[in-house]
């Protein structure tokens, strides 16, 4: 059910893309239990440039290895649930592909549950 | 006023994806009464790799020929119009190009009626 | 706060597309207060036939030109405020680099505060 974009820039390779794919879906499942199957990214690369970000925003030092991680989700996480899943997402992609903490920026977009259909033309999540 | 993001893998061809649009603009239009002419869309086509998705979640057996469709549209929608847009999407996506239903993903993203400009600065459809 | 997408297709030039993304973050600052230091963008040029949109839609004369801005931000601006923004960024783009108003198509995504983290892990804007 979370859709996730992920969009860095060419100086990472695609496997440090895939890394960072693998370590976003990992928080998921680990920090607000997704189903360990319910994943569904697009991962993009983009051209010197294509990623606009201010380099010291609140005292952070981010550098062209930023990483965008926008999660359109449903809606029923809790403060602490989403808090647990940006400290995990953080902690995955340091320990593979190594980026930097200050590097990972995420939004998260929260979607009312009906809002799915994951093949078939059904809303499987809908009541 | 839908803002609608397609993401396919480069094995579909500029054609398919072209029909794609068309398939999910006239469901658009027929499932939830859409003006014919209110269409914006984003069709993007990706490296292999770069779509992740499960081959088999809930059950549904995808393959690389598989459809991101993520809409962005007005509040308002009933559960039986998002379940009809969902079941025309499927439709539409397997008479042309010929998708098979379960490669067809959707999520619907909703925004108040205020939050959109159509050009020239204004919010068209603010009160 | 805000993760802003502008598409554009390839007709425009990479300068072109970084004055417009210059453009809408000034937009933002001036028209709803957003911290200059506070800017992560996403700029992106598609192939011809990429971005389908009506030429007409609203009595609007589109053209080739058409700039999406999709503009991902925190809850909590009036209706003034975001009227002021759509007038603001069409001015912007218009002065630089010369968009046409009429391309200028703008969407606004709202989500709580606590739904960002602009590095480390943390969900800076939670209280």
């Amino acid at each position: 059910m979370p859709l996730v974009r992920v969009d860095v820039l060419e100086g990472r390779s695609p496997d440090e893309l895939a890394s960072i794919g693998d370590g976003v879906h990992r928080a998921l499942v680990e920090a607000i239990g997704i189903p360990p199957q319910d994943r569904f990214q697009v991962l993009t690369r983009h051209a010197d440039g294509r990623l606009v970000f201010d380099r010291h925003y609140l005292g952070i030092a981010r550098t062209d290895g930023v990483v965008f991680v926008q999660i359109t989700l449903s809606t029923g996480r809790s403060l602490e649930q989403k808090k647990n899943l940006f400290a995990v997402i953080a902690k995955n992609l340091a320990e593979k592909p190594g980026v930097r903490p200050e590097d990972v920026f995420v939004n998260l977009v929260e979607v009312v549950k009906e809002n799915w259909s994951f093949g078939n033309g059904i809303a499987q999540y809908a009541s």
